[in-house]
């Protein structure tokens, strides 16, 4: 595999954390790029400090290939759950971003209320683990878990852009909320036509946020 | 023409970024201080990167002329239909500026609570692309878009101080619309005085701005 | 005059801009420490660049003594007015810092919600120049306006630390009154012991401040 | 004791400052790691400025052993009084972190609303002084009021994370309340079980904050 690859995918954990996305977790992995039954994320570390060197190889049962001594995140099974279920995920980034975070216990949705985060107008699922597995350490900790959350975004660089622009669509959404009264956003038709524009854009996005954390 | 124009314009990209108006888009321009029938606008990159090399020169059709194989922003298209139509403005600020969005998404009009943002007490349109074109991918990019949207500001420094302190001004309503209540702030003629005011200290403000981005 | 004094009125600028009170505007002054007939104020400039050397000397009617060249700020008038009025008031800091405005904005008083600002139990005057003056560029312009308002502070260092602590209890509050239902805050009784107590501090949080801006 | 002990605990004050919890003060302290009836704690000293030399140690009633001229802080009894009560309690972070105090002024209790801050489940106390002392000054300077205070937290790193995450909390939960209509949150013993799981990661997360103050 190419040495690019993995220092794109620790540069994408490093990247979230400087957009405020992750703070001192949070994973971002990726579906091997030539090899769709594996994948790759970091060890478990604090994401600002992820590297190329961190970055280990995973079966979809979450089985390291290679440890070399280095610890994986418990974490890694929501990962391998939903690379297992859902083919068309080629990337995950999971992390615990301050405006999104309401709208997980609260009855509002999220909407798409920034041009960026367009994707959001086709709906945003909450996964709650008490509904299926009681009152646990809320860890996806295991296969079983992992298989119960299918959730999942586009490929590396787009994973890194939704995941940004959904903080930032939840941070306008939070203000315009304490406005109050009706409250217009994308609907599904504007929201699949400008995610086509946005995408366009990811990369131009990308090369900004690297060459901050670089 | 000179090249500290060019430079000027450049500082303006990025000074809009550092004083967090602009994210990753944003895109300011300005009429060519010699041929009216022309804009200048930088070529499509990330804002906080513009440099002078990369300003465009554009017809108020759009067309680039000497693009030098730059490739130009898409949204060029709200500039120049602004352009056409209004032969008063001279710059453009176009951005995202998050605690602007909300009040294009309620019904609350936006006030002049801020003294800098006392040009704001003349009103604040909004202009809905969905009332015109119905369900778009939601981008000012073409002719006839352009032209449907008339919104403009003065100089191009003050397009820079007008675009902070819209957001500054932002800010301040959405704090005190949380405490409920009646508002005060500025009517349309406090806002037209202090704006007389405000423009004379431009100047000031601007050296700050671009001393913390050269 | 010793050249530390000028040099810390300077500083006082600074930690008001690096501590988010001052934006590209903001004027903090001083009566002068030998003849209280005087008080020393920047030229105009960014509150971000005063140095020792900017700083000139007024008389309560606002008149420069050896100008040397530099210029004014309009707004010297608010502050002679009130050394004018106020013999008590040895410093002045004006500024619009954002989370204090909502609160001349609408009927909710000001609070001390936070332990160093106890001083704002005393209550906290809004001074509303349309009711006075009518419509105006609500500058403080003129002997005339600068005499109409009659707010003040202590000695110079107290009064960088209250306008430091006044926006941090105002974000407080604006937090507080976000959650709803009665709020409790320090009473008159409880600010002044209080303020005993935070006076005694004020060296120790201004050398840390004045460490960062030099 | 081991030097590294001192430095560590000069650690967690200035992670505490860097992570937004204290501002320009704020005390944290730990139980001597061999005397159970002494602790350590900064002399008077804005927390960002902490180095091990100025690390004092104390009797549990708040005497200085060996202060080598340090003034030690008023509000080491605060510290003492948990101490000299609450034999669990190993460490000690007393801080005002912006989004904490609302819960202190309103009737809305805090609640568990982010993973790491899982503890909170288990409720958060609310300590206020006027219902025992009447209107004082508001700090616990006493042998008294140190006894009156019966709040703690768990070892050093832990009393570090956990502020932190306090403060984390909050935030969230000031946000969902904006949103409106019924919340969630962990309940006790989803935060009892998450709580486990969060200790095991503090030496992740320390080992990141402490990069980031030496």
């Amino acid at each position: 595999m190419e040495r690019a690859v993995l220092e794109d995918l620790a540069a994408a954990s490093r990247i979230l954390v400087d957009q405020g996305v992750f703070d001192a977790a949070g994973h971002v992995s990726m579906r091997h790029p030539d090899n769709p039954d594996r994948f790759l994320m970091s060890r478990s570390l604090a994401p600002a400090l992820v590297t190329a060197d961190d970055i280990m190889e995973f079966s979809l049962d979450c089985e390291p290939f290679d440890p070399k001594g280095r610890n994986p995140f418990i974490e890694r099974f929501l990962h391998g759950g939903v690379y297992k279920k859902r083919a068309d995920v080629m990337a995950i980034a999971h992390g615990h971003s301050a405006a999104v975070i309401p709208f997980g216990l609260v009855a509002t949705p999220m909407r798409a209320t920034y041009h960026n985060a367009a994707f959001l107008a086709a709906g945003v699922p909450v996964f709650d683990i008490r509904e299926r597995f009681g009152a646990t350490d809320i860890v996806i900790s295991s296969a079983e878990k992992g298989a119960a959350l299918a959730d999942a975004l586009g490929d590396k660089q787009s994973a890194v852009f939704r995941a940004i622009f959904t903080e930032v669509s939840a941070r306008v959404q939070l203000q315009a909320a304490a406005l109050g009264g009706p409250m217009a956003a994308l609907d599904e038709d504007e929201g699949r036509k400008a995610d086509v524009i946005n995408l366009a854009t990811v990369g131009r996005s990308w090369e900004l946020w690297k060459s901050r954390v670089t």
